[in-house]
């Protein structure tokens, strides 16, 4: 009912890191692609079977020194349904890897429709005698705009079924501030919505003293992410926004507690197109992806030490 | 590029109304979920095809009186890929009866992952020489607290495409003041995020005075409603909460201008389950359901006065 699974995996392989499975179609080598796309045509169908392969063998690759990956819903509905059943198939794979699965989808609603989101990401679903995991994954990053309304229900479900999950709080694109660095008697708007993580989270403290309610806070923005570590003691941070955006490792370390603890930085692009970065042979792909996690499992470990 | 076809039907229809189809397996009749499940068992496929012939039949007893339908996504998801697929069914078939189509999502993020959500749901991906509209709705309700960069992406398609977005603003939940209603300056969060509106929808303004960027303000706040009515003279309004949540029509007449235009009510569960509520043969699901539409069409034009 925290965060405890996904620390514990952090500690066991020196990893804070996280990798970002958000596969556009032009990621997947050529070869890879022609494949599928001579099998079942220049379908919608064919680009998610496609893709589904390309995360296998970067959850191959990844799954002994990455501890989690977090799966973009946006890159999977692009293929529609047959999208969305890659993002099923993925989830699942990288569970039976071992892996710690993050939706990056930032649902919001309230009450009833809220339960729906949650039932489908994280809880399951009854037909007739019949219980399913729809998505199945172990934590949902969230958009909290609507107040607590929108969080309850996902709550209950994170403390029955040892879940997690990540409120926007502040974000790591350069328009972030138009609405979330608005001042209210001197408080910042995210700061406000971390203060909320913090209440949203108390009776779901773990062992390492963070709560099932974490909170996503930009690389690009250091002060803040140092600023929000001190201030939200129990909240786990979600970071965005290293390398491709700018947000460097000796940054980020201010979001770290004192133990290297407290975050979890994303990479997506940097690993998913290391090939082409690197000129390797596209058949290499996942063996560049795995070099690229080491090296930024590095540079983040340079800067902090773990537990 | 602006809510041009969505009022033009209104004013065809004399109805601001939107149908939601939020549609819960066990709102789905007995003898028809029964009919479903017996044959597929019971299974999320089973499921989700009972939705989409009980959503097939509330569309074809809706469709000459009602302008547009608005699906959450949230009660797809719930049965994973199948339920998206009845997803993307719905609204083609909702779009070929001629209705106006809003996937109630409130979707958000930023830049690339933005611009794939908006391929996802209101334009179009290509596969090789292939193009596909994967969900092929008319308009997206989008959350806004990541600020332009999650909004751009979107205006763009809406321009190219003649589709719209609906931002949240005041949403109809109890908890919405929590961070909507903190004072900057003076100004209501939620008027900021209207404000911001105005400003992203400028120059797709249609003959009606109506921009393509809407924002929803709920019924249950009848004051901000009529408030909001007269700060954003170009953004169209999508308000829920009418009946269950309590928002009355006399309440919601605040938010239509002095033509009877500049808002869309949505109705749910009220028209999905009449006939639950009318306790007629549950055949008559979809009678009860047009029964309710008219009902809620005469209670809202008998405060204004639409064209």
């Amino acid at each position: 009912m925290s965060f405890d699974r996904l620390i514990a995996k952090i500690t066991e392989l020196k990893n804070p890191t996280v990798a970002g499975l958000d596969p556009k179609l032009d990621y997947v080598p050529e070869y890879l692609r022609k494949s599928f796309l001579d099998e079942d045509g220049e379908t919608l169908k064919a680009a998610a079977k496609a893709i589904f392969r390309y995360n296998q063998m970067i959850i191959d690759a990844l799954c002994d020194i990455v501890p989690a990956v977090k799966l973009q819903a946006a890159y999977y509905e692009m293929y529609g349904h047959h999208g969305v059943k890659t993002m099923e198939r993925t989830i699942r794979y990288a569970r039976l890897k071992g892996m710690y699965v993050i939706t990056d989808g930032k649902r919001n609603d309230i009450g009833a429709t809220m339960e729906a989101y949650t039932a489908a990401h994280l809880g399951s679903v009854c037909i007739g005698e019949c219980e399913y995991e729809p998505f199945g994954a172990d934590a949902l990053t969230v958009n909290g705009y609507l107040g607590t309304d929108g969080i309850s229900p996902l709550l209950s479900v994170c403390k029955e079924r040892d879940k997690g999950i990540f409120v926007l709080c502040k974000t790591s694109n350069p328009s972030s501030g138009e609405f979330q660095d608005l001042l209210i008697d001197g408080v910042p708007l995210y700061a406000r919505m971390g203060d909320q993580c913090e209440k949203w989270g108390a009776d779901t403290v773990g062992a390492y003293g963070y709560s099932a309610v974490g909170a996503v806070v930009g690389a690009t923005y250091p002060e803040q992410l140092t600023e929000l570590r001190a201030r939200l003691p129990h909240t786990l941070f979600l970071v965005p926004g290293y390398g491709a955006q700018g947000g460097g490792a000796a940054g980020i370390a201010g979001g770290f507690d004192k133990n290297g603890l407290g975050a979890i930085v994303n990479s997506s692009r940097a690993i998913l197109c290391a090939y082409k970065k690197e000129g390797c042979d596209e058949h290499d792909f996942a063996g560049a992806a795995r070099r690229e996690a080491l090296r930024m499992r590095d540079d983040l470990t340079s800067y902090i030490s773990i537990g």
